[in-house]
């Protein structure tokens, strides 16, 4: 037990010792330069400029060349890009459904997309009668679906608090419907677009196939058309709808991950990462999904140039490609964190849109996660309301020996109004709620190099 | 120590007596029902359909009339109208300024609004230069502006996290500065628009005049067209300025308050509070500020009729008249809550606008605030991540003998892009972000009216 008293005593001197590492004046002053200068909204206003980002398109390599450019002439000490080859998948121009037999509704059109992945139909494209389903179970019960559509009209729960949960909870009719619909025998598939708000532009995202599975061709269907469809087909059953859909897959081709980096002056061997996914889907502009992540993650760094603060630690930034539709991005970069010399102390990822800081996730053991507790006071001052045990995200969630992995949170109540559709636009992205993510992330990256963990 | 002890037991047992009255599952049905119904939103919706509620203009009896009529509709047991004397002022339908004399800028014009109360222009205008400055203090000290106009431009700190102070650092520019300016013989003034984004719509906003000074007239301009105006009288010192507004006071003319409530079952007499006010600005409608707060919190208490949810003690909604330039509704309420054998137990505003929730403000004794800090895992479910001591309201502050005074505290990063300014339409309310507001309040009504305080 005295042993034990030493112990703790100390513990609270080295504690003590680290906290006086942290000058609160710096935390400020990340903070105003964050929110006067907007300067990577700015950046985020020229990306957005570029167009969308989908792996493997023209768009994104033009993107990427400008984000390496622009690490490099805005003071990352080294910028370099990580070769990886990604899917290449492109949507066409035609994307099509309308009533092509009924009485009351003929020619009717409706609103769809294309899912990413998704097969083309044949030219004239598919028809067929619809059947609505509202799961996936539903479809596997079903005795035969010969020639039809299956249509699955599961609606986003927008009774739940959490936006993501309730993506969560409808995606994977986007996701597997494709396949359950083929394995009885449907010629396609739409899926109830899954957003927060309810308007006429679908939102896309990414489909599975099974290589022992019939491919067939899916769309996103608006909602106020998959309500039009659902009421249509109740008051006709004969009605029949054809869609046409016009995607191409190509040889997987060769792309980048974007990294930069400032060097740490006592610690260059230990790693702060952080970064999003710089590719976006062919919507919008990716300008929150996740074009601003990355942006942030750029600043973030770059502040540090900015207010002359010298990191202990080397700080990070990655762009990781591929993220919407096979990661691979994040699995080359891994391989980067499992074989070099210098180790991950930390990886924080930016992947929820951008709005007002409300916390962070983090993935550690239970002293590593005390010990980040300790500094929500710091944190507090941009808005940062809490610290919890959860996931990072996709692509930092591949680094696997990190000491501790964030999940940077903002408000997720606007999301999925955005999230992989044309309202995915620079004019979304609210200037303030952006620069106080940026200082947000800043502050815990000065935290993590200042004082270690 | 030993009666010490049996006082912390019987603490004990009385608190989770107190806390057996709260059924989670009630909590979670009010979020569930906000979030699924959207009834409040609306409201806010048929509101703003009648356009912008300036106190003693038609439009705000419109309002009114609207107000009582839904109440009742929507099942509030009784509702009535408490008359009052409100301001009549009218901006009048011309407001303008324009380059009047210099070689460069011959008859630019500038995007300026009257600020409320302010007197007219002759009806040609007023002509004069330009003394920029940046406080009070600096006009004090001007030997004399005769025929000049005071340019207000210090301008609203965006380094600063919270936009309600930085509205409260720049403010006084307005509400002060055209006695200021008075007293050293200027004859106009303008004041840099108070507002977080840069745009050309100037913001309004009451100013004040005094007896014993000469009443100037007064406008906002816009922060687009105060940085030319800064820049061009640096080039050009000859550079003159005519202002023309056509403004109008009235005598004071009849309003009302509008209330309703719900009778409490167990005690009756026990009043809990919650309100906004139903004056806006005449610009936009008033959706934020304060047309949101004021229908979430008609929401708040309908969702017990909605819910069944018999209320133990008396839930009532006021919506207060005239809170932006008098304050005469919650000074007429005030009566009420002082005369009445009934008590008001606690009071809640709503007028920080209509976003995210982020927590509470609490204005009691220590006792009594650490008994509601008990209740945050409640308050948590709708994101209330905090409960604070701090300031209610201008129209609750005025009930001096409520237990507890709350403010409700949104997220505040896009408010001051809107308030009081033709951006504050309801387009820029979010239904999530106004429903989980309108269940916070329900669910504090709810632990309020349980448990007692």
């Amino acid at each position: 037990m005295k042993y034990f008293s030493y112990f703790i005593l100390l513990l609270t001197i080295f504690n003590s010792y680290l906290f006086s590492q942290i000058q609160p004046e710096k935390i400020d002053l990340i903070i105003k330069s964050s929110l006067l200068d907007n300067k990577g909204y700015k950046l985020l206003e020229e990306l957005c400029q570029i167009g969308p980002r989908l792996s493997g398109s023209q768009n994104s390599l033009k993107a990427i060349k400008w984000a390496e450019a622009k690490m490099k002439s805005i003071g990352f000490d080294t910028v370099w890009l990580q070769p990886v080859y990604v899917p290449h998948w492109e949507r066409g121009n035609i994307e099509k459904a309308f009533v092509s037999n009924s009485n009351k509704y003929m020619n009717k059109e409706l609103k769809i997309t294309a899912l990413g992945g998704s097969i083309s139909t044949p030219k004239d494209g598919i028809k067929g009668k619809i059947i609505e389903v509202k799961s996936l179970e539903e479809v596997s019960k079903l005795k035969n679906a010969n020639g039809k559509i299956i249509f699955y009209n599961r609606p986003f729960d927008n009774s739940l608090v959490n936006t993501m949960e309730a993506y969560g909870k409808a995606v994977d009719q986007r996701t597997s419907g494709a396949i359950e619909a083929a394995k009885v025998g449907a010629i396609g598939v739409l899926v109830r677009s899954i957003q927060s708000n309810y308007d006429n532009n679908p939102h896309t995202g990414t489909l599975r196939y099974e290589d022992n599975v019939n491919k067939i061709p899916a769309a996103a269907i608006s909602v106020i058309d998959a309500d039009f469809l659902s009421k249509a087909i109740k008051e006709d059953e004969n009605l029949e709808l054809t869609m046409q859909l016009d995607c191409k897959k190509f040889d997987d081709t060769l792309s980048y991950n974007v990294i930069g980096e400032i060097k740490g002056s006592n610690y260059p061997n230990e790693i702060i990462a952080v970064g999003g996914h710089f590719d976006s889907w062919d919507k919008g502009c990716g300008a929150h999904d996740d074009g601003g992540g990355c942006m942030q993650a750029i600043e973030a760094v770059e502040l540090f140039k900015r207010l002359n603060i010298k990191p202990k630690r080397t700080l990070r930034t990655v762009l990781f490609i591929n993220e919407e539709n096979g990661l691979k991005g994040a699995i080359e970069y891994s391989k980067i964190s499992q074989s070099s010399s210098q180790k991950h102390l930390a990886a924080i990822e930016l992947d929820r849109g951008v709005h007002s800081p409300r916390g962070f996730y983090v993935s550690t053991d239970s002293t590593t996660f005390n010990k980040i507790q300790n500094w929500l006071p710091y944190l507090n001052k941009s808005k940062i309301d809490w610290i919890k045990f959860g996931g990072s995200g996709a692509d930092v969630g591949q680094i696997k020996n990190a000491k501790a992995l964030f999940g940077y949170v903002p408000d997720d109540q606007r999301y999925m109004d955005y999230h992989h559709s044309d309202n995915d636009t620079f004019d979304k992205v609210n200037p303030r709620e952006f620069e106080l993510g940026t200082a947000s992330i800043a502050i815990l990256i000065y935290l993590l190099s200042e004082n270690g963990i």
